[in-house]
């Protein structure tokens, strides 16, 4: 298990709709990054095969003789049991209980494998050589469809005691809030993700009145563009959501108090009306101590953290 | 610096009120524990001379020959730099300004010497021998005249980039709550603390109306005594607390994912009429996967956590 030579390894970030796989050195370097729809749909053997000749045409494109790529580093959704690499029964994903994915690749692609889930590979991936890069602590947040976080303390990502630690997505900011997925009320989630600022705007707007013509927006672009037309009530809600996962950072800035918080996923691109209340209620909320030791940064890597973080993780464990 | 030998040390629980000291052996038995006032009011020369002093006594009443104690830990109030032992400019201290209490101290006692903060030392004792020992992370909580907090992860306090991390008191509940000390608005503390609950249960007893018999209470004893007696309005003020403590206890759980949660102080006291709705809380918020791994306990070492937690700092360095 320790062909170490020149530390190539291959790194993939697998998702319930895209996969993309390369073959990244021990420097960070990304070489030959091939992107494909994600084979899953009739369950997990087929898409075990698929990672494997995915794999397989990584190495042979790379043109790196084989005894050079020393291990395999994946991102996969979670929940998993990144020190077995087991993944448990991943919402996303049809048929999959329990499976022992890292064995399974280590015996099929004959290299160790080390899995780590998606929001901890970006959270790693960031601190190796984005946003993070350097510090000591850094608390990953990523804002898209879901709201999930990862975190790397000291070096390591924190996993917790069920796999299950980063989850600042649902955690409650308002008490009696708005009902979540998870069965909770007032979750950050609900608030920052990409449907549920989509869901509140649309409430506001139709609240607003429109004598019957109104149609709702259905995606970001729709609402960066009524920002940038200067609507005052699609502002309004985008300022609040702001300010809700301002409240979800001071807590992480006072009850953690790391170094960097990234922040990552389409959500960010609303960007200023988004961020500028969101720095001040953080600001507003933590210590003073936990704020000027704290930088809230957007991620530096995009697409590639999770390949980075899944690179990074199986060269750690070389 | 590395007279190991028999590896007992001086452990001390410094508060602005009393002081204990003791010798702790490397198994985590207390010998010759003392107790006294702490001497604080003129300043830090004052207080550098009682613990040396202090120190001293605990060594001779020991009648261990001195090369048989390899070194000191001490609790002391935050903020401090646990790395460094500096202390800051704890709020309830006069004259601490950046003191390097460990230089000081190691070049008065000739030991080794080192310092943390008392609800990290707390939960270091709670993880060393007490509800947390042989687990793989754990979060104090102290309930007391304030609400702090400490963790355990991997074996090693996580203090943070500012040594701030694990300030659980100061972690925003009720969005447009009550106005804390601290500036923020709605933080657990000010809903948990010891004079946090009596403020809210003088109020409620007062709204109910007394015709002007009104008596406010002044401790948590006459709380319990009314919860006893079976006052419905203060029985409500106490599950509202829990329910309180319960969310920051679930955002903890999500977020860390620790093994254990250990609850600490004075506010404990008030037992099942608290812990019932906090428990139900947590189990209502987080994820089961964070719930399954979780223990709730009381503290198993009350007032001999911080000095257990101070000695296993110490040896944990030599």
């Amino acid at each position: 298990m320790t062909k170490i030579l020149n530390n190539h390894v291959l790194a993939a970030d697998v998702g319930g709709t895209n996969t993309r796989m390369a073959i990244v050195t021990g420097n960070g370097d990304i070489l030959t990054l091939l992107k494909k729809p994600t084979h899953c749909k009739n369950g997990r053997d087929e898409m075990i095969r698929f990672l494997v000749s995915f794999a397989r045409e990584v190495i042979e494109k790379s043109n790196l003789p084989e005894e050079k790529i020393c291990g395999m580093g994946i991102g996969f959704p979670g929940p998993l049991n990144a020190e077995t690499g087991t993944i448990f029964n991943p919402p996303n994903l049809n048929g999959w209980d329990n499976v022992p994915l890292k064995d399974i690749l280590e015996k099929e692609l004959k290299m160790p494998v080390a899995i780590e889930n998606d929001a901890n590979a970006a959270a790693l991936g960031e601190w190796w050589k984005g946003a993070g890069s350097g510090t000591g602590s850094l608390f990953c947040i990523t804002l898209g469809t879901g709201v999930g976080g990862g975190m790397v303390l000291g070096g390591k990502v924190w996993h917790g005691a069920s796999s299950i630690a980063g989850e600042i997505g649902h955690t409650t900011i308002i008490r009696d809030g708005i009902e979540c997925t998870c069965g909770n009320t007032g979750c950050l989630e609900i608030y920052a993700c990409s449907g549920g600022i989509l869901k509140r705007v649309n409430d506001a707007l139709l609240e607003e009145g429109d004598n019957g013509k109104f149609q709702p927006l259905t995606n970001l672009k729709e609402i960066d563009q009524m920002l940038i037309q200067g609507n005052e009530v699609v502002l309004k809600i985008i300022k609040e959501t702001g300010v809700i996962l301002g409240i979800a950072i001071a807590n992480l800035a006072n009850l953690l108090n790391p170094e960097v918080v990234v922040l990552f996923g389409g959500v960010t691109n609303l960007g200023a009306n988004l961020i500028g209340p969101l720095k001040e209620e953080v600001k507003r909320r933590a210590f003073k101590k936990a704020t000027e030791s704290l930088r809230i940064e957007f991620s530096q890597l995009g697409d590639n953290s999770g390949i980075l973080g899944a690179a990074k993780n199986i060269l750690s464990r070389l």
